[in-house]
């Protein structure tokens, strides 16, 4: 067996982590690029905790060290074995007008402008709902991918826990859907939109406290045309988001878009729910963009499961935090589900570690 | 029954593709913006029996007619109905830089220019094969895309029925693969490849002639870390083109790539598709790039269903054709397809049209 499949094996034992040789593969090609722990995860595209057992494991083999500014750097070793196996450093040729969205936030500068000024004022992200906010250039391209798609305009539009990236209030400043209601967990947020749907004289859009562990009352299913949100990465969260999610909409041919990261969840799960949204929820995938979804840091990091497994103690400077933007739309039979859902699992499992 | 509801099931009795209420509300958000048909069905995102079946049912309903030149126009009873179902004309936020790919063709200039220059000479597109060539632009942003996802640098590339755009030779172009393997039915464009290759001493890249129908030799099973490919529409061509490019690639973790549009297929048999890519291959969908793949116009239009069919005579004359991007990666398990297949349905069934 060869060092990558090796070191795949003991860290999916140690982390149960699902993980194969190509990952690791994939995380030597990243140390070339970069000695940040927290840019090497995000160009590995791997769950932290993998990334980490693997950095840890490379330093065992003598493969890897770690500097005195808790650089990540490759021993001669470690170059001799790059060599051997061909692996060659990450490179990036994405779109530096749209950062590699396909949907430039300057599309429409009066709503990014707009949006800037009031979100100065948004409340900070707290641990506790597993929250960490988009840039304000992630939020207004959302909302110009969901326009382009059809999705926005005479529409009837539900923002479901995705607050702290304030994407509905973006989607009601363009005053161009038919209504937009918001729900969140986070009384703060919700306060917060009211205040600005008050002052703003937006009368077509409402925000109201809900937690999404609990299933819908009647009259949410079936009543919209599109929702949007943004779920933690255990299997019961994204039923509770998704899942409910699909469960609010009217008919074939609505859709749902949501964030999808791999630093919380492994390509393993990624496929298990796909399968979910194709085989239960009878859904079909209409839109995967990858890193469409930039996440600033977050201050609650020190506290989190992906701070204390780190190989470094170095807190991430830069953006690393990324996530796919999917889109999804109902076809005939599609499934409407509402159950209730324990507490359980529902923030963290062993994938995950930025809550 | 709403009109939209009525329409979509008379069109779908009719022609056989499966259609709902918000698919024929699309193609009237698209008379919104163009009277050209061809442009028509870009924007609607339907095939074109359908596209074309819903134009004539909404002449006959007196809410669509057709002028002199051949445009599609709304009625004032349309403009009245669009008004009463708030339908509006579709918006288009995507990235002029990029042509909303993510991934800008100017990212390596050279590797541009010297591709233009060389496919001056190409063949042209002939019908016997459901040929249609991409842009220059499209094929060099497919090698940049793919080099960024990791899937070049160092590896073995199949590209497979995919000459007409030149695919094989953008990627050999680079001399970044470590071998580079091109195989179509046309030998056209297989003796194309190998001048080229030839008079550049590219010595890492082969071209040779091969009918997908038939199954792969053993010697082609396991054997790449890439394919690339652009399946004609129907399922056997999915299973012929797709399948097997699955069935040539080494290990988990490795990658394949292909064109899938909505022109020639429904959404339906995209969820179909995505289906047996998850559950009966065993494969992951990592990305989606709606609209990636811009086709030239193909000499031979006027011989295709599509032209016969269309409720105008003029042909297209802007870009019109257009599939998204997909990448799937293999997970431990997935299968090797790898059977013969007939003739039949194989370029063309009830939902395509344009071969």
């Amino acid at each position: 067996m060869d060092i990558l499949s090796r070191v795949a094996e003991k860290v999916q034992k140690e982390t149960g982590v699902r993980l194969h040789r190509r990952n690791v593969e994939r995380l030597l090609s990243a140390v070339l690029n970069t000695g940040d722990f927290w840019k090497i995860v995000d160009l590995s595209d791997l769950p932290v905790p993998a990334a980490s057992g693997i950095v840890k494991s490379f330093v065992e083999e003598g493969v890897l060290f770690i500097d005195d500014a808790e650089n990540i750097l490759l021993t001669q070793r470690g170059y001799d074995l790059l060599e051997e196996l061909g692996i060659e450093a990450v490179v990036d040729f994405s779109c530096g007008a749209c950062e590699g969205r396909g949907y430039p936030f300057y599309g429409d500068k009066e709503l990014y402008r707009t949006f800037v000024e009031l979100a100065k004022d948004r409340p900070g992200a707290i641990r506790d709902y597993d929250q960490g906010a988009v840039t304000p250039e992630t939020t207004v391209s959302r909302v110009l991918f969901i326009d382009s798609r059809g999705d926005l305009r005479g529409k009837d539009v539900l923002v479901m826990g995705a607050e702290d990236d304030l994407t509905g209030l973006a989607v009601a400043l363009t005053r161009r859907a038919r209504s937009v209601l918001v729900i969140d967990i986070d009384e703060r947020l919700i306060d917060f939109d009211k205040r600005i749907f008050r002052e703003l004289g937006i009368d077509n859009a409402e925000a109201k406290v809900w937690d999404l562990r609990k299933p819908f009352p009647e009259d949410m299913l079936g009543r919209f045309d599109v929702f949007i949100t943004d779920p933690p990465e255990t299997f019961a969260a994204f039923r509770a988001f998704i899942g409910r999610g699909i469960a609010t909409l009217k008919e074939e041919g609505c859709a749902g878009y949501f964030g999808l990261t791999l630093r919380d969840s492994s390509i393993f799960r990624w496929k298990e729910f796909q399968e979910t949204l194709l085989s239960e929820y009878g859904t079909v995938i209409t839109d995967i963009v990858q890193d469409f979804n930039h996440y600033m840091n977050w201050e609650y990091h020190p506290q989190t499961r992906a701070a204390q497994i780190a190989p470094v103690k170095k807190p991430p400077k830069e953006i690393w935090y990324r996530s796919a933007w999917f889109r999804i739309e109902t076809l005939p039979g599609f499934k409407r589900w509402n159950e209730p859902i324990s507490d359980e699992v529902f923030y963290l499992d062993e994938e995950g570690s930025t809550t």
